[in-house]
């Protein structure tokens, strides 16, 4: 795991902030067993006599997360995978099983969609055992996936301390600028148009975040300043950015807002060895 | 659970059909441990230390699953919920938890998809523990469900054998008539229409199947002629279909091909008490 310089970061004092999913949250909160966490991070944790299992969801949609008149319905298929795949990577989880419910136009390319999901599940040893499919006005793919810790204690957003150091696994912004150069017309062998549409997920690196003690993990989704605030909120802590790994050809906008990056930031008290 | 006498069948002979997901099931069959089942049955069987877990998802789209023309959003959480519910029922499983990755226009009252969803996770004891919102063109519900066997075995879709009898948990056609009621205008009051708008899943029915020895069970989703040839054509039988069970206003071709009522079918030796 690389340690970007420019990734290090302190927090502290105290950011609190509550949204939608967090009304929901409280209106979901019964049948919780000690240790599960549902609702509100990365992947649901759920007890079970061997160990704790995760389950998770991420949906992706044409026109919102992937656009099939720059990319391809493979690349849509790999996405809608590799996007879950992360949500387990951010708990520290070894990602197993997946399922996909897909609702796609009639003459969608199902056997190319299927390939990318395929293609994806092989790369991150994950095995798709089950699936849906309707008619639908756009392409979209949901896709659930199971995880299990396999004796690791999954990593949270709400346990990042007062003093603690920020890390991330990769440069960002690379996705942004991708998607710009595809609309401006460049090909696809342009390393930010492969981080696109092909976003790889970061489960090793995980693994990894979870073994050396890290208090709080997210995957960069939604843009790094957004998904630092959740860890933020969460954990009652502030955030003090002092710079930020962009990705070649990415500029630092691109980098802190740009999203759909998939590399993980987590926090680790000052001093951890990060390998 | 009632013994429709209009339900009862032999089944005989052999059939053979193939379709897009046996192909889709054969470029999927890695990764497989003894016991398990991916793809092509109601739910997926994973082996675990302690037993079988279920894993499922199933889909609605709106202008395919639900009319929002004629029912409501908090109908439609209902049915994304319970349909998923009646896949885990169909394998005899107990469902547990699930997750509901939703693609909605704005303006969509997500407040009362979510008042759907937990009505129906109350109903059938699911604890919903995850989710993903998107932009979409048009409302889907993506639920994936998990579900465990507790000491039984899960029932196949390809264990009928010749001779087996054909049991159903209830009359068919209920939800095609009411969705034939509501395009003329008549309300939601009528149980046709109820059928329609809010199936009720059978996980109780599956159980009592599983635990008598049913030797193949399906959901009635696509309609009960589909539906049984799927039974037919995994277990390697012939359906001999003697009378249908028709639900109260509904007529026999809506029973036989117009599929949404959520009843299980499933096949057991002759002279099996069912109770």
């Amino acid at each position: 795991m690389r340690r970007e310089t420019g990734g290090k970061a302190e927090l502290s004092g105290a950011v609190r902030e509550f949204d939608v999913l967090s009304r929901l949250r409280a209106r979901l909160s019964g049948g919780m067993r000690p240790g599960e966490v549902h609702m509100g991070d990365d992947a649901a944790v759920l007890s079970a006599p061997t160990g704790r299992q995760l389950f998770a969801t991420d949906l992706v949609v044409d026109g919102v997360h992937f656009d099939l008149g720059l990319g391809s319905v493979e690349d849509a298929g790999w996405k809608a995978l590799a996007v879950n795949v992360s949500d387990i990577a951010a708990m520290g989880g070894l990602p197993t099983h997946a399922v996909a419910a897909v609702a796609a136009p009639s003459g969608t390319d199902l056997d190319g969609l299927f390939r990318g999901l395929e293609k994806a599940a092989a790369e991150y040893g994950v095995v798709l055992v089950g699936g849906d499919l309707s008619r639908g006005s756009a392409l979209a793919v949901a896709v659930a996936i199971l995880g299990e810790m396999d004796g690791l204690s999954p990593v949270l957003r709400r346990g990042a301390r007062a003093g603690d150091e920020l890390w991330c696994t990769g440069p960002l912004g690379g996705s942004a600028a991708g998607l710009a150069l595809l609309r401006a017309g460049r090909g696809r062998e342009e390393p930010c148009v492969q981080a696109y549409l092909r976003p790889s997920a970061r489960p090793g690196e995980g693994r990894v975040a979870a073994r050396i003690g890290a208090t709080a993990m997210i995957d960069v989704s939604d843009g790094l300043a957004q998904d630092i605030s959740h860890i933020a909120s969460e954990s009652g802590v502030g955030v003090l950015l002092e710079s930020v790994p962009v990705f070649a050809g990415a500029c630092e906008r691109e980098a802190l807002g740009g999203g759909e990056d998939y590399e993980l930031v987590f926090t680790a008290p000052p001093g951890t060895p990060v390998v």
